[in-house]
């Protein structure tokens, strides 16, 4: 199967640590490169974990905060210096625009590409972004400044050629195309071959919700139903119950929850916050609402 | 003798690589922090070195290109979520306001602290900043963009007070700071005690010369001559010396020749291109011309 992956840089919260970087992970699908979030620092980690930078060709912000966006400027400006030429995309919630515009004039002038931004609808979810390989929907999430979640669904064959009934009936390979996208074929002598029979149901398509930061919010379920894996923020614990209300932040519990309640396959959990000096007591927690859950580490990389 | 030492947070130059982090460094000066420009990712140094946010008072930038200044956002945010109340102050050269202002704007609203920026004239030599430890002076260095170092030196008293002889002559303490400050005291029955007398001579201001980023500039020689120690950037070794002067960088050799001329006590070498794996080569090369060089690393902590 082509490779769908998310390769975790930082799954810590707002004030720094010695022990989690600020929030960003990377999707690597089919040898492209997606980045969530872009705490400071994250130019960084992508070399410690040996990323290529050649390869990223879309950024996703959940929100403007800091610890979601300060590696922006410096990840940009290492990309000019590098020598890119492909534009890169970088979409986030209404301010983006106005935090990155100022920086690409000042820091960026002569730089070998181009930096488009995109400006979404962060209380609507929508397809926001389609590929050859993926499509990528918005989650409206629930924080203290305008905040999305994003859905990744790849793209996959309904159906895949069935070569051995094509030879069998002596398809020219110029059909092929025709009868992947689900088209019956015609012999030369007029004889029609049911799609069904030259061609093998393919997979279903893989999907992977982000969703952080926000409070505890059923309203996005019908949205992540059934996810193979959801990410959503844990900064609490259940004990901590208040202050992640009043932070709009969920606990490792609630996140638990919407997992278990939206029927997804496995769950990770991050976006600790610093009063935690391991993540122990927050996985606990949410495997007792939802066992197949992990806690999120700098380096990881799971695969969908 | 007080504490006059600085800390060395990230000694890197432009691209990331694994094994150093953007420029910055802490002046650790009677217990106030002064940083020396601020790279991306220094706030998480910060906290590795166990260093003290509550410390710091001042931030120096050297010139406006992202490796010297894209910690501040993230330092600045982070500060205000400590809870700081004490000014800050950022000085730097033009653009430092057109940088900050709208970050301040934007992310930093409801901050419980001022932030104040102070644009300074890189081209000239002058006394940016003076409190009662210290002076700090800009130094005109010679990049592609305006460009300043700093030269930081201790406040000392030209005299300190000679206990015993004040005792003698039973001075009360109420006498003793006018006789630090230098006058005579004259006794109940009209005696003139030469100030001479009653103080012993007060040690030499230690000085501190921070020159990165910048090509070879012997015109800075009359401003750090015979400083206690000396850091200047040497970013390539002799062998890229076309490169060096392209960019607007020094060579190892070209470092210690201006530490050689200005017959400094010490010398430390930084800002290293990330072609250099280590600094071995590069600070070989610096002790051919001046053998009292150390090679800066992070963590790496120097008595001035």
């Amino acid at each position: 199967m082509a490779e769908f992956s998310v390769h975790i840089l930082g799954c810590g919260s707002a004030l720094p640590t010695t022990y989690h970087h600020p929030s960003s992970q990377v999707i690597n699908l089919r040898d492209k490169l997606y980045m969530i979030d872009c705490g400071e620092g994250v130019q960084h980690q992508f070399r410690i974990e040996k990323l290529c930078f050649g390869r990223l060709v879309h950024i996703f912000i959940s929100h403007l905060h800091g610890d979601h966006c300060f590696g922006l400027p410096g990840l940009i400006s290492t990309l000019g210096m590098l020598g890119r030429t492909g534009t890169l995309h970088v979409h986030g919630p209404e301010g983006i625009e106005r935090f990155l515009a100022p920086i690409l004039d000042q820091f960026c002038q002569r730089m070998p590409y181009e930096v488009e931004i995109h400006t979404i609808n962060a209380s609507r979810h929508a397809l926001i972004h389609e590929d050859k390989s993926v499509k990528v929907y918005s989650i409206p999430l629930s924080h203290r400044i305008p905040t999305a979640g994003y859905l990744f669904e790849e793209k996959c064959r309904v159906r895949h050629l069935n070569r051995a009934a094509a030879e069998f009936y002596q398809i020219p390979l110029s059909e092929y195309p025709m009868i992947i996208e689900g088209f019956d074929y015609t012999t030369d002598d007029g004889r029609i071959i049911p799609n069904r029979q030259l061609t093998i149901p393919g997979t279903l398509p893989r999907r992977y919700a982000y969703c952080s930061d926000t409070e505890f919010l059923p309203a996005i379920i019908p949205i992540i139903q059934g996810v193979d894996l959801l990410y959503h923020e844990a900064t609490f614990m259940d004990s901590e119950k208040t202050r992640a209300k009043e932070t709009c932040h969920s606990t490792a519990k609630e996140a638990a929850e919407i997992a278990r309640r939206a029927e997804v396959k496995r769950l990770v959990i991050g976006h600790y916050s610093g009063r935690y000096r391991d993540s122990k007591g927050l996985l606990e927690e949410a495997k007792t609402v939802f066992e197949a859950t992990i806690a999120a580490n700098e380096g990881m990389r799971i695969d969908v």
